[in-house]
């Protein structure tokens, strides 16, 4: 039994639960969408909680940031402009931003408090928000896909919580067929999609949306995430172009720091377990 | 907070909790040399937990008894035999006497009641128990080892428990220089190696013990393991020969069932994270 000196995310849907050791909260509000928490826990940093969900740690959020945009930036021939959606604590804009050849990065969330706690309580993820590439919208991002114009963006990066709640839109095909049509020729779309040992049922009903939203390619990249369900999370590419290949030769020369990726996780992490793709044949 | 619903394994020193939501305790009892429990858990099926440690559950245990055995059986050249220092609970045995070419396959477990427990909870690890080519001892494995003539063995499999109590003595330069000896030309010993987020002073450790032992080569490899500290778990091997190269073709059609493992996924357990690389430059 665990007692009120740990903050539990327990997952009744899978019969898990993951703990921290905590020190204390440090805040906590409902903001308008969503019940906001903060913790400064024993060993991890701090930790962001949203709606009782474990969301990002100090010390383990690198797998899941880096694992959301070396991927698919590398994969891309030649990305300039970025749309992350969700993403209000800015990890993900910050790992994307290493990238000089991209010229914009637009970061959508709906809900500003999210970016302004992250401010506070995890400035390492916001060091790049001053970026003259940056641009900080909170808005409605499916609303924001879908009033797109056609070959608006290269590289759509949705960084969102679970599929309940508001983010439950954002994993169906209508939304996909927005990003497929704001995508350029060459254009990717990238979605965090949960623990491939708990959730196989979302991973295929999301892949099966991703088809029905027009895109002819997905690939889902493997990674670990201590925080989350299971330790062991996944996000899935979808392209109208393949997705097997990306530029090895510039993830192998990256000339930026990370802490997970390189060009050998890179490969690594497309290695489908055999379960999956029985799953998947 | 959670209630007396859940089994939970607090690790002190990463101020980290896993947790399984449990139906009932099925059994409890100390042995000679540890306090097993054994529980049916909500959608685990049956879990064994030694001195408070979650060791094993029937739904992920696959990771770990395929990740100790077939990267390490793929990469020598022709092993025929093997021994099984631990693995009380046989589902290393298992995996090991899926390769053909293995004609004799010793395990040495100080606690025969960990075997007699997972022949009637976890009764799909044991089915290969009565292989004509297994023989299970339930003795010392360090003086086992210590006793060895030269030459006497192929692979040596540690899979023991975490590097306190019964175990302790299996991560000590003077157990590997005995694994040094046993084994043949081209031996390999693995041992598991904890989690490189929340263990790397131990396997750095480890590592140097294994290089004091006389091995000239080591090659750690990554893999998930959810009911693990971190959800991320390592093994790490150690020859006297070259680890980089593996038989590739016959783990491509290796023709038996796995779960996670496949050519593959051994090729992506190869890949060092960056902060891993660093450490160990």
């Amino acid at each position: 039994m665990l007692d009120a000196q740990w903050f539990s995310e327990a997952q009744t849907s899978s019969g898990t639960a993951f703990s921290l050791k905590i020190t204390r909260k440090l805040h906590e509000e409902q903001s308008e969408f969503q019940f906001l928490e903060i913790y400064e826990t024993e060993q991890f940093g701090n930790l962001m909680v949203i709606d009782g969900c474990t969301m990002v740690s100090t010390r383990d959020n690198f797998f899941y940031h880096e694992m959301m945009s070396h991927p698919v930036l590398f994969t891309h021939p030649n990305p300039k402009r970025v749309w992350i959606i969700g993403g209000g604590d800015c990890g993900t804009l910050r790992e994307v931003l290493k990238h000089p050849g991209v010229e914009q990065a637009v970061q959508i969330d709906i809900d500003e408090r999210v970016t302004r706690l992250a401010e506070i309580y995890f400035p390492e993820l916001c060091e790049s928000n001053n970026d003259p590439r940056a641009d900080l919208k909170f808005i409605d991002g499916i609303k924001w896909v879908k009033d797109a114009a056609p070959n608006s963006v290269d590289i759509i990066i949705v960084d969102s919580t679970d599929p309940v709640g508001p983010a439950e839109g954002l994993f169906c095909a209508d939304f996909y067929k927005d990003c497929f049509n704001a995508l350029s020729e060459n254009g990717i779309v990238v979605q965090q999609s949960e623990s491939a040992l708990l959730h196989m049922k979302i991973l295929k009903e999301m892949r099966d949306e991703m088809q029905a939203g027009g895109f002819t390619h997905l690939q889902t990249v493997f990674f670990p995430q201590c925080i989350y369900p299971s330790g062991w999370w996944s996000a899935t590419m979808a392209s109208k172009q393949d997705l097997s290949k990306f530029r090895e030769a510039d993830a192998a020369n990256k000339g930026f720091d990370t802490v997970y990726y390189n060009n050998d996780i890179h490969k690594a992490s497309l290695a489908m377990p055999e379960f999956f793709k029985k799953a998947f044949a």
